[in-house]
């Protein structure tokens, strides 16, 4: 069989305060045109539909629509869990009448223990859980996701039809994984991320939780990556789904159009409010702009938003990238007039000029004087 | 055809803070026997089935339970609309589902035009809405709820079937009913009740909105009263479900049992924290104290507490039974000191003591001196 592999849909999510539900919306139609013209025989969602346990009510209005669409208009089969920006018990709203459809939303460990089966693939939906959870159900001592994750699987594998495919659908950190900068951190430390390797029996592994769909390098065990680039980190990613062929055992990704790009840029502030220069930009994407600029300017953020509609940051070249990469001699055997020098050049890149010397001579000046004062005082009391 | 007609379900409030999902639970449990031991064609929810637009996990939990042993294990039609008290986009997660399985949730006035149609009965479901999404759909100005529902109904009737009949099932506040303490006031005025002129062309109404099932005096009308006692002034009330009959034309109203009573009591401290007194009282009811002492009594409400674990309230008695029945002579008539005592005897119903008498006598010297001097500040500027 072949079916469509997404997650991390994050319906609702903002990106630096960006309403993204339109950019969302169409991208969900292009996963739904995909799955008509493949002619895939399910769509797979690896967790976090929603962005948040209790998201607005557009978002709630554009994921009902979402699967009402694809399941009960196009009648092609869904699986999906929740993640861990959904609330389970909140998504679980109408599971049981979405399943006389062949739509199945699994949100309970329970539930991941019994197998869907179509055609000839078992499929496991293993919702995203705490160990607390795992620790109830089995009623052992499992205290890490990793024990609890081991767990479970070892208790699917017997269910496991001989006869068929087995194919694993959960949302969780995968040891070995990179990450970017908008995915939620489960916890910290090598014990609340699975090893790879307690996936072996599965044919294929549909993962959620991870941004990039590169974040693992593996055949088989896969993250499709998030439905939009939702921060500056994921720029340069690529988005899109996963077309899984059980019998080939292939998987073949096919990107997403991007509706609204993520672009970064360095330049003066001139450069970036010159007609000339900014007609030649697509100015309805998202921008992040590092400004070369070292003056003040007034009311800098209003200008360039009247300009770029959609600005996710503004920062200062910081002169870093001239930075002395060993570490400095002492600094106590520098004088103070000297240490304030090399610190501007480090920032700046530039040397004092000779005002900016008279002011700080002034001001080393007028903090003697101070701390002389202070000397003085405390030998009084 | 015969139904089941309840509403105002309120899953997740709380009375005076305390919980009362487990009553729910129960009543809803009572509902369902009754629709199976009666053998009742379909169960109707006029509205209010949650209290809050996003309600607690434990409240959805108990709904989608609720929905699922009435429609999906029992197999019964169920027909529901959205009240005041719901969002109906929220409410409406998974409904193009339910309907696959006669369970009939209707969450827009588009929904409310298209009958849905059990047996020889036309059920028109219109949810409550404000007057601006009828002014939307029909375009037409619509500035009231009289309006609104008036234009809404005139509608429907196109979709009349003369050889059936028609119920109506919303969710208003009818003009000529009376009121109870936990009602969310819709508005104030007359516009925005709705005369019940207007129903005359259904053969059943089956409302939602006020919490007794004797707010309004029509036969044909009804209003079914709440699930549980929602407020101190339902006391009284006997909550229970309506069983309407469309062939005999004829609605028995069948009491659900009551979980937890709500009590009213004037006593003294003395007696409430008598275990004589107190081991004949069902304690784990919600009580309501007016206690007759007039001394303070030091950490009241948690002596109280330790004894009746669900204390809605505790008043003082205030005397004013005893307060005279005309208005008193032309007050300005009375000194300041007799005055004083005649209101004390009024709001006590005792005299004052020697001691009082003296306290007040001290206290009208120093008022006194004071009006004295502000008089001559006065006269002085």
């Amino acid at each position: 069989m072949r079916f469509l592999h997404t997650a991390d849909w994050h319906i609702g999510k903002k990106l630096h305060g960006y309403d993204l539900l339109k950019n969302q919306e169409a991208a969900l139609k292009e996963i739904l045109a995909i799955a008509q013209k493949e002619q895939v025989d399910a769509i797979v969602v690896a967790g976090d539909l929603y962005d948040r346990s209790v998201p607005a009510v557009e978002a709630v209005e554009l994921l009902n629509r979402c699967f009402y669409e694809m399941n009960l208009e196009s009648n092609i089969p869904l699986l999906a869990i929740s993640g861990n920006h959904d609330s389970g018990p909140r998504l679980a709203t109408g599971s049981p009448w979405f399943s006389q459809n062949q739509f199945h939303l699994h949100t309970t460990m329970a539930q991941a223990l019994v197998p869907v089966e179509l055609s000839d693939v078992q499929f496991f939906l293993l919702p995203y859980f705490e160990p607390i959870e795992a620790r109830l159900y089995f009623d052992e001592e499992l205290t890490t996701i990793r024990a609890a994750v081991a767990r479970v699987l070892e208790e699917m594998q017997q269910a496991f039809d001989p006869a068929k495919k087995q194919v694993l659908v959960t949302h969780f950190f995968v040891a070995g994984s990179s990450r970017t900068d908008s995915e939620t951190t489960l916890a910290v430390g090598g014990l609340d991320s699975v090893p790879k390797d307690l996936f072996a029996p599965f044919d294929y592994v549909a993962l959620g939780h991870l941004h990039s769909k590169n974040a693992l390098k593996e055949e088989k065990v896969r993250y499709s990556g998030s439905l939009l680039k939702y921060s500056l980190s994921e720029m340069n990613d690529v988005k899109g789904v996963w077309l899984v062929d059980t019998e080939k055992s292939e998987s073949i990704f096919q990107p997403l159009p991007v509706m609204q790009e993520i672009r970064s840029l360095e330049a003066c502030f001139a450069e970036l409010t010159d007609p000339k220069f900014y007609q030649a930009l697509n100015r309805s994407d998202f921008w992040h702009f590092t400004l070369t600029d070292r003056a003040v300017i007034p009311n800098m953020m209003n200008q360039l938003r009247n300009i770029y509609p959609y600005i996710l940051g503004v920062e200062r070249v910081s002169g870093q990238a001239s930075l002395p990469t060993t570490r400095p001699t002492r600094s106590q055997q520098k004088s103070p007039e000297k240490l304030a020098q090399t610190f501007f050049t480090e920032i700046t890149g530039d040397a004092l000029t000779t005002k900016q010397k008279s002011w700080l001579e002034k001001g080393l000046i007028a903090a003697n004087e101070i701390e002389k004062r202070a000397v003085l005082c405390n030998q009084e009391n």
